[in-house]
C-alpha cells in the first residue's frame, strides 16, 4: 500500500520519521527536521520543506550529506553494499551492466572528480523523466560536470540529491506525474523535427517555415486534434491554432461574457512558440504549447467545458533566426507584422514571401493582416514558459510567478584610444581603450546589482586585431541592460551611458554607441498575476514572484490584452538556448496542475 | 650674416629679444622668457628653454599661441597677410599652388578641425627633413589628426610649433643638420627595399633573407664601403659587418688595450637591426646602423683613427617576423643560435636552412657557431635607437639615456566562468568571465603605475563567440608585464597573478595561465651609461634617463659585454611598428654628435 499525505501528517513523530526513512541517503536528520513543519499540503510542499532543511543546515552538513552517497558504479555497488534504493536507481541506468571500458572510464572519472571536489559525483541517474538515463548520457554528464566551479558543483550535487529523493517519494507515495510525462513525451516527439544540417548531428534547430518546421506544425496540429480540440488550423503565418469551445451556459464568471451561446463568449488565449534557436533546447516555448494542450485533453476526456473558450496557439516564429523578424507569430495577432519583412532574404537568398508560398501559405499582406485579433474577444493571455535562468533551481522551487517581462535596451559600442607600444608607453601616458571598457564593465555590474532586479551585461568584448605587446587602441563591446519597468531601465541606461562618458573623458579616449534594440517592459496584469499566485499556492508550492529577464510572446499580446506568465524550473542551473536545457516530468506536472487551477479559478470553480 | 650663439648670449635683453623676434608666431613672450635662462650652451639648449617656457605657461597661454597661427592655406595666405616666414613655409610645401579641389578640401578640413578642437591645425609643413612635404602628405596628416583626442591634438600642435621654430632657428643661425640629413637620406634609400606584396602598396616590410632583405644588406654594405670602412662583409646569418681599424699608437685609453698594433686592440661594438615588422617604420633599428656609419664617415673624411677599433653591425634579424627566431642576428654573436631554427618553416613552407642556402649563406651550424665573438676582444656595445614611445616627445627632449632594458614576462590567460542568459541570470548569480578579466585589467593598470616605471598591458582581450545576450562564459587575454630590473618585474608578476587568483576565487570562476615569454632585464653598464650622459650633456641637451620598455639587440650583447643605449625622440607621439614612425634630421644630427662625443670620451679626447 502506498503511503498517503494524510498518514504522514497525522502520524506520531517516530512513526512519521520511519515513514520517510531512507529518502536522504544515510541522513535521517533531514526528514526528521522537515517533519516539524507538518502538516504538508502536498508532496511538493514536503519536498521543499526537506530541501529547505538542507539549505539551512550549513556547509558541513551539506558535505556530509553528499559524502553519504556511494560513488557511481563504485566499489560499493560491486560489493553490493549499496542501499536497496541506490542499487535500484543505478540498475535502472544500466550501471550494473557496464562494459569493462565503461566501468574503467567511470572509475577514472570518480577519481578525478573526488580529487577535484573532495566529494563523490551525485547524479539522479533515473533522469528527468524518471525512466533512467543511458550509460553514455551519464558519462557525458560526468565529464561535463568535472569542469564546474566547486561551489556550483556542490549545489548541483545537492539538487541531484533532491531529485533522487523526489523520485523515491513518488515510489513511496505511489504517485506518477502522468500529465507531466504526457507533456514530456509530446516534447520528445516534436524534437524529432530539426532543420537539415542539425538533425544529422542530433541537434535541435527549427527555423521559420523550413520543411522540418512545417512538419512540426503538422505534428502539433495532430496532437491538438487527438486531444479533443474543436477546431485546429494553421494560420497565414504558420501559427497552429487550436480552439476548445466554451460551455453553452454562462458560468459564474468573474468577468461575465455577453449572453449567448458558447461561440460568442470571450476566450482565454494561451500558448507559446515552437521555433527554436540554433542547437537549442526542447522546452523553450514548447512547454507553453503542450501544457495547455494537456489541460484541454483532460477537459475533453472528462467531457467538460468551461464557461469560456480556450484558444491555444503554437506560435511559428519568436526567435528571429531565419529572418530578422522576432515575435512574428505573436506579433501577427496584434497587427504588428511589417510588410517589408516579406522581401527579407534568408542566408540562402530565399525571401520570406517565397518561403511562405513554398509552405502553402497565402503570403499576402491582406491574409496576414486578417490574423489581427479583436481584443474584446479575449479575457486575457497566459503563458507557461521554462525559466531559462538559475533562480528557481537555486531556490529549490518548481514554479515561479512572473511579475513583469523586463524592458531592455541594447547598444553596440566602441571606445577609441590610441594604440601604442606596450613596453615603451608609461602607464600615465596611455589611452588604453580596453581598460576604459573594463572600467565600464565593473560599473555596469555594480549599477545593475544596486537595483536588485536589473541586469546589465557586456556579452561581446573584443580588442580588434589586438597584440600582446600593443596597448589597445580600440575596444568593441555590447551593452544589454534590462529592468522590470521602463523607468527603472531608463535610469539604468542613463547612468551607464553617463559613466561611459565620464570614463572616456577622464581617460582621454572617445566612444560611439549605437542602439540596436529597445523593448518596453511588460508588467503582468495584477489580477492575472494573482490568479497564477493562487494556483501555485493551492498546489502547496511556496509562492515566488520574479521578473522575466528574457522576452516572450506575452510581451506582444501585452499590448492588447492583460497577460501574466508562469515559470517552470530549469535543470542544469536553468541553462537555455542550449541542448542541456531541461526540466522534469514532476515540474511539468505541477505546471499543468497550476494551469488547471487557474482555469478553475477563472471559471469560478476554485 | 647668420646669427651666432655667442651674439645671442652676450646681447642686451632688448637686443636679444629682437634677435629671436618672430620665432614663435605673434608670441614674443616665449623668447623673452627663455632669454632669462641664458647663457645657452647650444641651439638645442635654447630650443628646450623655449619649449619649457611654453610647457610651463599653462593652458590659456598655450591655446593663445596655437590660435596666433594662421590656418593652413587659409584666407590669410590668399590675402597675403601671413608673416613672411609662414608664407615661406607654406610656399615650400606647395600650399600656394593648391589645385581648386585641394584648396576646397583643406578649407573643409580647416572648418571641421576648428569645430572639433576650437583652434587651427598646426603642422610643420617643411617636414622632418626640412625640405617640405607635398600636398597629399599634408592632407593625409590633416585627416588623420582630426581623429585625435583633443588634449593629445593640442600637445601635437605645440610640438609642431616647436618644430616650426626649430626650422626658423636653423635658418636664422645658418645651421644645417648635415649629418642628420645624411643619415636621413640613407634611411630613405634603404626603405626602398621592401618585400613583395608590401612594396607595391608603398609599405615597408623587410623580413629575414627575402630578396629585398638581401638587396638591403648589399645597400648597407655599399654605404659602409663608401663611408671608408676598412672591411665590410656579410656574415653567415646575413649580418652586415663593417670594421674601422684602430690607430697604430695606443692612445690614453681608460681601459688600455694590450700593447701591439691597431689590429690587436679592443674594438667598440655598435649597431642595430635592419629587418622590420610588417608595414613598419623606417627608423626602428636602422637609425642605430647609420648613426655610427656617419661617425666613421666623418673620421675617414678627416683621416682620423681612434685608439680602438669600431665594429658596426647591421643585424639581419631582430623582429622574429618570418621565423620565430627573434634576435637571431645579435644572438649569433653570443652563441645563442638554436640549431633547431634551421628546420623551422616560414608561412610558405620554406625552411630557414633553405632560405639561407638561397641567400648564398653556408647554412651550417658550424658556420653560424663561428660567428660567436670573444668578449675580451671588445670594449663594450652601444646602440642608438628611436625611442618607440611618447616620453621624449612629450618632454620636448631630443635624446634620452637608457638606464635599463626592461625585463618582461608574457602570459596567455583564460578565465572560465559559466555562460548564461543575460536577461535571466541575476547579477548575484553570475560567473562572468569577462568582468573577472575587467577587474584584473584595472588592477594591472593600478599595480604597474604604483612602481612608476613598470608597465603592464592586456593587449589581447576577447570573449570567444560572445553574444550580446549571453553572460560571458570564457574570456581570453594576454598579460605583458615589464620592469627595469628582474626583482621589480617578478614582484609585479607575483602580485598580478595573486590578484588573478583572488578575483577568480571570489567570483567562483577558474583560470589558466601559460607563460609565453620571459626576458631578463638588461641594466646599462654604469660606466657606459655615464659616457652617454656626458655626451648628451656636452650637447647642451637636458639629461633625461629612462628605461627601455622595448627589447633591443643590446639585450643579447648584454650577456657578454657591458652595454648602454641612447634613445632618439620619435615624432607622432613616438609611434613605432607603423609607417607613421618618424624622427627629424635635427634629432638625428644630435644623435650622431652624441655618438661622436662618446667616441671622443672613450678615446680620452673629450
Amino acid at each position: 500500500m502506498p503511503l498517503t499525505l494524510e498518514q504522514l501528517n497525522t502520524a506520531g513523530a517516530g512513526e512519521a520519521a520511519r515513514l520517510l526513512d531512507g529518502l536522504y541517503e544515510h541522513s535521517p536528520w533531514i526528514a526528521q527536521a522537515a517533519l516539524e513543519r507538518r502538516p504538508f499540503r502536498s508532496l511538493a510542499h514536503l519536498k521543499h520543506a526537506m530541501a529547505s532543511v538542507v539549505a539551512e543546515a550549513g556547509l558541513d552538513a551539506q558535505l556530509a550529506l553528499i559524502r553519504a552517497h556511494p560513488e557511481l558504479a563504485g566499489k560499493a555497488m560491486v560489493s553490493r553494499t549499496l542501499t536497496a534504493e541506490s542499487t535500484n536507481e543505478q540498475g535502472k541506468a544500466g550501471l550494473t551492466d557496464c562494459t569493462p571500458g565503461e566501468f574503467a572510464k567511470i572509475q577514472q572519472l570518480n577519481a578525478a572528480y573526488n580529487a577535484r571536489f573532495g566529494f563523490p559525483f551525485i547524479f539522479a541517474v533515473r533522469g528527468p523523466r524518471g525512466t533512467g538515463l543511458n550509460r553514455q548520457e551519464i558519462i557525458a554528464t560526468f565529464e561535463r560536470r568535472l569542469d564546474n566551479p566547486p561551489d556550483y558543483e556542490r549545489a548541483e550535487c545537492l539538487r541531484n540529491i533532491h531529485r533522487i529523493v523526489e523520485l523515491r517519494l513518488n515510489d513511496r507515495f505511489g504517485v506518477e506525474p502522468t500529465l507531466g510525462n504526457r507533456v514530456w513525451d509530446w516534447q520528445e516527439e516534436l524534437a524529432q523535427f530539426s532543420d537539415p544540417g542539425f538533425k544529422e548531428k542530433g541537434q535541435l534547430t527549427l527555423t521559420y517555415l523550413t520543411d522540418a518546421h512545417r512538419a512540426a506544425a503538422a505534428c502539433i496540429a495532430a496532437v491538438m486534434k487527438d486531444s479533443g480540440f474543436d477546431e485546429v488550423a494553421i494560420d497565414a503565418v504558420g501559427n497552429v491554432v487550436g480552439k476548445y469551445g466554451a460551455s453553452a451556459q454562462a458560468g459564474p464568471h468573474p468577468n461575465p461574457p455577453p449572453a449567448g451561446d458558447g461561440a460568442q463568449k470571450k476566450a482565454l488565449l494561451t500558448g507559446s512558440h515552437y521555433d527554436t534557436v540554433r542547437n537549442g533546447g526542447k522546452y523553450d516555448g514548447r512547454l507553453g504549447i503542450f501544457t495547455p494542450i494537456a489541460c484541454v485533453r483532460e477537459l475533453a476526456r472528462q467531457g467538460r467545458r468551461l464557461p469560456f473558450g480556450l484558444e491555444v496557439i503554437a506560435f511559428a516564429e519568436e526567435e528571429g533566426q531565419r529572418y530578422k523578424a522576432t515575435f512574428l507569430g505573436s506579433g501577427a495577432l496584434i497587427g504588428s507584422f511589417d510588410p517589408a519583412w516579406l522581401d527579407q532574404k534568408d542566408a540562402d537568398g530565399i525571401t520570406m514571401r517565397e518561403a511562405m508560398q513554398r509552405a502553402g501559405l497565402p503570403a499576402t499582406v491582406q491574409a496576414i493582416a486578417a490574423l489581427r485579433r479583436n481584443p474584446s474577444d479575449y479575457l486575457g493571455f497566459v503563458e507557461v514558459h521554462i525559466e531559462q535562468g538559475p533562480v528557481l533551481a537555486e531556490m529549490d522551487l518548481p514554479l515561479g510567478v512572473v511579475t513583469s517581462i523586463n524592458g531592455g535596451v541594447r547598444y553596440l559600442c566602441e571606445i577609441t584610444g590610441m594604440a601604442s607600444h606596450a613596453g615603451t608607453t608609461p602607464m600615465d601616458r596611455r589611452r588604453d581603450a580596453a581598460v576604459a571598457a573594463a572600467e565600464l564593465a565593473l560599473y555596469v555590474e555594480r549599477r545593475a546589482a544596486q537595483d536588485g532586479d536589473s541586469v546589465g551585461t557586456i556579452g561581446i568584448l573584443d580588442v580588434p586585431n589586438g597584440s600582446t605587446n600593443v596597448v589597445p587602441g580600440r575596444c568593441q563591446f555590447t551593452l544589454d541592460l534590462r529592468a522590470p519597468n521602463d523607468a527603472q531601465r531608463d535610469a539604468l541606461v542613463k547612468d551607464v551611458l553617463a559613466e561611459l562618458e565620464a570614463i572616456c573623458a577622464r581617460r582621454g579616449v572617445r566612444f560611439t554607441t549605437e542602439q540596436t534594440m529597445r523593448a518596453a517592459a511588460a508588467p503582468s496584469a495584477p489580477d492575472w498575476q494573482q490568479r497564477w499566485e493562487r494556483a501555485v499556492d493551492a498546489l502547496g508550492v511556496p509562492l515566488y514572484r520574479m521578473p522575466s529577464g528574457a522576452g516572450h510572446d506575452a510581451m506582444k499580446l501585452h499590448e492588447v490584452v492583460p497577460q501574466a506568465m508562469l515559470f517552470v524550473r530549469g535543470q542544469n542551473a536553468g541553462i537555455s538556448h542550449n541542448p542541456l536545457e531541461s526540466t522534469t516530468s514532476d515540474d511539468i506536472q505541477l505546471a499543468v496542475e497550476a494551469l488547471q487551477r487557474l482555469l478553475a479559478d477563472l471559471a469560478g470553480q476554485a
